[in-house]
C-alpha cells in the first residue's frame, strides 16, 4: 500500500515533468508556426494542447484522490498542493501556446506577423523557449539555482514587450489595424507564458526550500527518478 | 468533529458565492470605470481583485486540509474537488475584471474607449454582468434552469465580439492604432470573463445532476445556507 503510494506520488511529480516538456515543446512549435506560416504545424500544436489538458484532468484527480485516501501530512501534504499550483501554470502555458498557433491559423496562407515585427517576435519566442526549457530541468532536478535564473529572465521578455508595443505605436505604422492587433496579443501571450513559468518556478523552489532543501520530498521523489523525458510524439 | 466537517464544507460553498459576488461586483465597477473614465474607481477595482485572490487562495489551503483529514468519498469529495475547479474560473474572472480596471487606469484621464466603441462595449459589459449575476444565484440556490441559460447567454457575447472587431477592421477607422488594440483585449475580456462563467455554472449543473440531482451534497449544502450576500465593502 505504502509502495503504491510513493509509485502515486512519483507518477504526480514525473506527469508535472511530461507537461512542462509538453508545453515547452508546444510553444517553440507555435512560434515557428508563426513565424514560418506553417499551418500544418499550428493546427498539430492546437491538437496537442489537449493533450495537456488532459493530462492536467488526470493529474487533478490523481492528487484529489491521494489526498483523500492517505491523508498525508507535512512534506507530502505540501508536495500534492504545490504540484496542483505547478500543473495549474503549466496548463495555462499550454493555452498560451496554442493562442499563439491559433494566431498563425487565423491569418493563413498569409503570414501573422508582418516583416517589421518579425525580429521582435523571434526573440520573444526565443526568450519564451529558453524560460520553458529551464522550468523543465526545474521541476525535473529541483534544481534551484536555475529556479532563482527564472525571474531575471522573465525581465528580459518584459523589455521585449515595450519594444514591440513602441514599434507598434509610432505615428508611422504603414500596415492595416488586424496585424498590429495580432502583435499585441502575441506579446501579450508570450509575456504570460513566462509569468506562468516563473510561477511555477518559485513554487518548486517554496516547497524545497520552505521544508528545508535537501531534505524535501520533492528533492526526494525526483532523485528517484529515471530521467526519462516524455516520448516523442509531438517532436 | 462532524459537525465542524459539515461547517467547513457549508463555509467552502459560502466563499464561492462570496466570491462570484466579488467578480459580479468587480467586473460591473470596472466597466463603469471603463466607460465613464473614472481612474478612482478603477484603482479599486484593481485593489478589490487581490480580496479575490487571497480568498482563492484561502479556499484551496480550506480544502486541501478537508481532503487531506477528512477523507471523504463520493458526494463530498465531488463537491469539495468541484469547488476547487469553481472557485479557478472565479479567481480568473476576477483577473479579468482587474484588466478592464487598469485599460482603464493605463489611458486615464482619457476614455480608452473611443465613441464609436463606446456603445458595443457597453453592450459587453451589460451581457457580461447579467451573467456574472447569474452564475451568484446559479451557485447560491443550485439553480440548474439558470446554469442552462448561461450558455446562451455567452453566445450573445460572442456575437458582440465579432461586430466589435467588424467595426475595428473597416478600412475607415479614424482612430489610432492604440485604442483598437485596448479595444480588442476588452472584447477578449469580456468573452473569457463569461467563458469562465458558463465553466464555472456547468461544473455546478454537472456537481448537481452527476449524483442525482435533489440528493447531491451541492444542494444539501446550501439547501441549509442563509442567503447572506458578501458585506458591502466594495459597493
Amino acid at each position: 500500500m505504502r509502495n503504491e503510494y510513493q509509485a502515486n506520488l512519483a507518477e504526480v511529480a514525473d506527469t508535472l515533468v511530461q507537461m512542462a516538456d509538453l508545453v515547452h515543446t508546444g510553444m517553440w512549435q507555435a512560434s515557428r508556426a508563426l513565424l514560418d506560416v506553417d499551418a500544418e504545424l499550428a493546427r498539430h500544436v492546437v491538437a496537442a494542447d489537449a493533450h495537456v489538458d488532459a493530462q492536467y484532468q488526470d493529474l487533478q484527480e490523481c492528487t484529489y484522490l491521494l489526498l483523500a485516501r492517505q491523508a498525508p501530512v507535512a512534506g507530502d501534504l505540501r508536495l500534492l498542493t504545490s504540484a496542483l499550483h505547478i500543473a495549474r501554470d503549466i496548463e495555462r502555458m499550454g493555452d498560451l501556446a496554442a493562442h499563439v498557433a491559433k494566431t498563425a491559423l487565423r491569418r493563413t496562407p498569409q503570414p501573422a506577423v508582418v516583416p517589421e515585427l518579425h525580429e521582435i517576435i523571434s526573440t520573444m519566442a526565443d526568450h519564451a523557449h529558453r524560460i520553458a526549457g529551464k522550468l523543465v530541468t526545474v521541476i525535473q532536478d529541483a534544481d534551484l539555482q536555475l529556479a532563482d535564473q527564472l525571474e531575471h529572465d522573465d525581465n528580459t521578455i518584459d523589455t521585449c514587450k515595450r519594444q514591440l508595443f513602441a514599434i507598434l505605436l509610432e505615428p508611422g505604422w504603414a500596415y492595416p489595424i488586424a496585424p498590429a492587433i495580432d502583435a499585441a496579443q502575441l506579446a501579450r501571450w508570450y509575456e504570460r507564458y513566462a509569468d506562468h513559468a516563473v510561477n511555477a518556478g518559485a513554487r518548486v523552489r517554496y516547497l524545497a526550500t520552505g521544508i528545508t532543501l535537501r531534505s524535501s520530498r520533492w528533492v526526494q521523489v525526483r532523485a528517484v527518478q529515471p530521467r526519462a523525458r516524455v516520448p516523442a510524439t509531438i517532436e
